[in-house]
């Protein structure tokens, strides 16, 4: 049990007029816990209360959480709602996780007449994105890996190669580095392909002036990296290379600002309106980053719908794109760790595209 | 767009007196629209109303789906309840499927006041639950194929073998077999480990005398298969081969009651009256069967907590199971079709347990 991290969240939960709720995040219990667990369909959810007697809820057919926490088992013949309620505060508001599924909720909600289920899991959100000073140093330790997975990548272009070679290449390199693997399966485009942000590597062969868009991240003690760089093949297309050079700015217009108390939506701004002063900004189709550490997406994204301020400690990603279906597309995307007085980009590779001879 | 399918679904939402629905789970849009999208933490939903005027709610991020249904787009900054009050009838109660998250039920219901949620996704289990003709060739075609690839695991089988091998062995069997590969990750236990009906193949090296519990699945034209075998290296421990002996008359007890008309909840209680007459009751942990088609796990337990009559064209499995930590663990498993006055046997594999020489 982390102790500390839970009386942050019960702080978070206050401040809501919260005195219980329930997590379901298997992310989020690692984290407030130690104890990871999948349990698929079945109910698998931490009890947090301010009188301090957490609970596990959890499935027999599952492996007993031990971390000093008592547990409630169920079957897959008990009624769940039966089972929460015999747990809860059956006569105060009860937060919910934000994942937990309508099949648990909803009868839940039924046998809880005249009492709020309110979403709560941004009290657990909101204190994860906070790192402290071990998690920094394991975030800037697996963007350097990353910088250096990154660096090699060109090792792997060659004539007739395949967007899933070079992807297969990439997945080595991270177990190379003392990775436990990559935190998302690794995005290669080439040409065309790049202008789907979601392309998987298939087995398209590179093409002389192709863009080649490496959007990668390693995982090395529980916790997550993710940046995006562009090379060319063999000469860069001019519109293409100048679209890039105008992503990259809008890049660095975003950390440029980013220090605490700057709004999330006003960080997304920045970039997006330099995109649109060149006639872009309807092919930035997505955030401008979202939120990343244990989780490779974790809560929080920076865009017009988050108008919270940053504080000392968060950690997201900055990636603006520019995608035109069926020619080409473009993301350049860092890492950064919010400091005292700015920003710290986690990511050293240079920005700016590079030609693959 | 399946028709037939979408009519059968209104017309069970009509005996729980619902016009209107929101339909989550990617496996049953797949089943009633042909669209396979999986949209991670963003909305994907197919809205059915009796009026006819169904409607796809999807993220700008991904691809258009394809079934002659209009799409309501969405982006990332949209607010999801609002999106959805847009398309459906805020006058009236609203059926939400089981697996909706709370991050989008929540924020509905608070904006649906006076209007109830109840969960409905029952309304389109039920229906894919009873298979059609071609449904029910494609389980069968698909047990068939798990039969030979059971048939085959002998010769996989030899001294210092590890479990993982095993099961590299049997996912190159699927695929020889022209499958699109495992319906669930391969279960090969050796000795102890079969204990734990979730153990995962690891480099345990097998012994002689250790059981080999082998639960596999293969996946082909989107349907599965799953059945379990067990064999044991060189010679068989009298006690565990007896407790095999009576785990598999359990499972023929089971499946020479089944007929329509007869509840899930007698099926279940058939095999655990038999096993527990034998004092391992307590050891038999889960339920009896689960529901099967395109999924592995399908909505429907074969467990007292369903006491739902079985009807011709239902497919689940049946599978009673003991477990003794640290000793040994046996599981006899076969996938039946509910017939006009019976039930077809899918899996023709000698249930008896085999020495493996």
């Amino acid at each position: 049990m982390k102790t500390d991290r839970i009386e942050r969240v019960i702080k978070a939960m206050a401040e809501e007029g919260l005195t219980q709720m329930l997590v379901c995040d298997p992310g989020s219990i690692y984290y407030l816990t130690g104890v990871m667990q999948h349990s698929g369909e079945r109910l698998f959810a931490l009890y947090i209360t301010a009188s301090g007697d957490h609970r596990f809820i959890a499935n027999k057919l599952f492996p007993e959480p031990d971390a000093g926490i008592p547990v409630i088992w169920h079957t897959d013949t008990d009624n769940i709602a039966e089972v929460i309620c015999g747990v809860i505060d059956t006569t105060r508001d009860l937060g919910i996780d934000k994942v937990m599924t309508a099949r648990f909720l909803i009868p839940l909600q039924e046998k809880l007449s005249g009492v709020k289920t309110p979403l709560a899991s941004q009290c657990v959100d909101w204190v994860r994105a906070v790192k402290d000073q071990n998690e920094r140093q394991l975030m800037r330790m697996n963007s350097e890996i990353n910088d250096k997975v990154m660096l090699s990548v060109p090792e792997a272009i060659r004539e007739g190669v395949t967007e899933r070679e070079v992807a297969d290449f990439i997945k080595r390199r991270y177990i190379e580095e003392g990775c436990q693997g990559v935190s998302f399966s690794p995005i290669v485009s080439f040409g065309a392909n790049a202008a789907d942000p979601h392309h998987m590597p298939d087995d398209t062969v590179i093409s002389e002036g192709d863009c080649i868009v490496v959007d990668i991240g390693g995982k090395k003690e529980d916790y997550c990296s993710d940046m995006t760089r562009t090379f060319f093949y063999k000469r860069a297309d001019e519109k293409y290379a100048s679209i890039h050079d105008i992503v990259r700015k809008a890049n660095e217009k975003a950390e440029s600002i980013i220090k605490p108390g700057v709004k999330l939506c006003d960080i997304d701004a920045a970039a997006r309106d330099y995109i649109s002063s060149f006639g872009y900004g309807q092919y930035f189709t997505h955030r401008l980053g979202h939120f990343i550490g244990m989780g490779v997406h974790e809560y929080g994204d920076v865009s017009s719908a988050f108008d919270v301020p940053v504080k000392e400690g968060m950690c997201f990603s900055i990636e603006p794109g520019v995608y035109l279906t069926g020619e080409f597309g473009v993301r350049v995307e860092d890492l950064v760790l919010v400091t005292a007085d700015g920003c710290e980009v986690l990511n050293k590779v240079d920005k700016k595209w590079t030609v693959i001879e």
